[in-house]
């Protein structure tokens, strides 16, 4: 299985048992999230914004205003850092102290490329409506015309220095505290769409079922 | 309704209309997620952290091993950012270009502040059980002792520089493409709790039901 060389960033030192830094491991995790935290310093502080991201072959992609500041920061040529989190459970233990939760999660650092090329960009954004299009009820949106592509940004990120880190198991419990009387175990925690609530473009209202 | 002042780092460009500022806003997207993504520099390179994170009054609290190398860099004085996501829907547009998504978002900067006073360390690391123990089955769990309690750090953040953002609607749409055939509307996503599974401490697996 191919894996990711860890680099100073991407060594995970608290709990590196939980690392992987297996390409398939990382790939998935990217996949079945939607939406990433991206990371650039301006002024020197890091600022975090959510946004969706999506990934095609070893390249993450992520999108928005060709003015979005971040975006121009990054562009600049600074290394950023894109964090994926999937929250699985919550872990109970007999000890506060060994509570935990379950998550996969990836972190990857990298310098933006701006998409310039026209083919690459509108296969990327193609991609990011394959996101939608599993949820989608009927029919296909009209693709973007000029003025749209032009006021969208698309960057690219190589993924090759990432790593995973992933809990997916019950509480540890220390010997002294097995008698201790208080449930233990895990509730799993998902994300799940729920029914489709249709919108009247015309009146710009949902429509009443 | 009480407001946080906005700075030039908090002050949203993108999409200002959905901006709020409004303290009671902030804190209840603060309180509803229960992950956030807590950045900052090192070696002038941000790094993204997923972990999770609680409130009591205008204190942001996270907590985490005494050794976690983002804690120790944060501890330095530098100004670090958390940001908190909920991601609530998928919006389906007549466009490929007005898909969205609703979400509720909060953007905080600040200096970590060490809890270094007992009786504030606890209290915190007591509230944290709190947000586990909605979900908890029977009992409570052994509080932690000196040497857990030294072997975690408990950091807080004023809630003083921060703001939301918030998309709550269906998709724009341009009259030229009203009569494009395709649904729209919004999918909800929402995060839930599944069935507890119990765990075997002895055995160190889940129970067979």
């Amino acid at each position: 299985m191919a894996t990711i060389a860890m680099t100073e960033r991407t060594r995970v030192r608290r709990g590196p048992k939980r690392a992987e830094y297996s390409r398939d491991t990382i790939n998935q995790i990217l996949d079945e999230a939607l939406v990433c935290h991206l990371a650039a310093n301006r002024d020197s502080v890091p600022m975090v914004q959510p946004t969706l991201h999506w990934r095609m072959g070893d390249q993450l992609y992520v999108h928005g205003s060709s003015k979005n500041g971040l975006f121009k920061a990054l562009l600049q040529g600074q290394t950023g850092c894109v964090t994926v989190t999937l929250l699985d459970g919550l872990v109970y233990a007999r000890s506060e102290f060994s509570h935990s939760v379950n998550y996969r999660s990836v972190m990857l650092y990298g310098k933006a490329r701006l998409v310039s090329e026209d083919a690459e960009k509108q296969a990327a954004l193609r991609q990011l409506m394959v996101r939608f299009r599993e949820g989608r009820v009927t029919g296909q949106a009209r693709s973007p015309n000029e003025a749209e592509l032009k006021a969208t940004s698309v960057l690219a990120f190589d993924i090759d220095e990432a790593s995973a880190k992933v809990r997916a198991t019950g509480p540890s419990c220390n010997p002294e505290d097995l008698a201790w009387p208080v449930w233990t175990g895990v509730i799993p925690v998902s994300t799940v769409l729920g029914t489709p609530v249709p919108w009247d473009d015309e009146r710009q209202a949902f429509q009443q079922p």
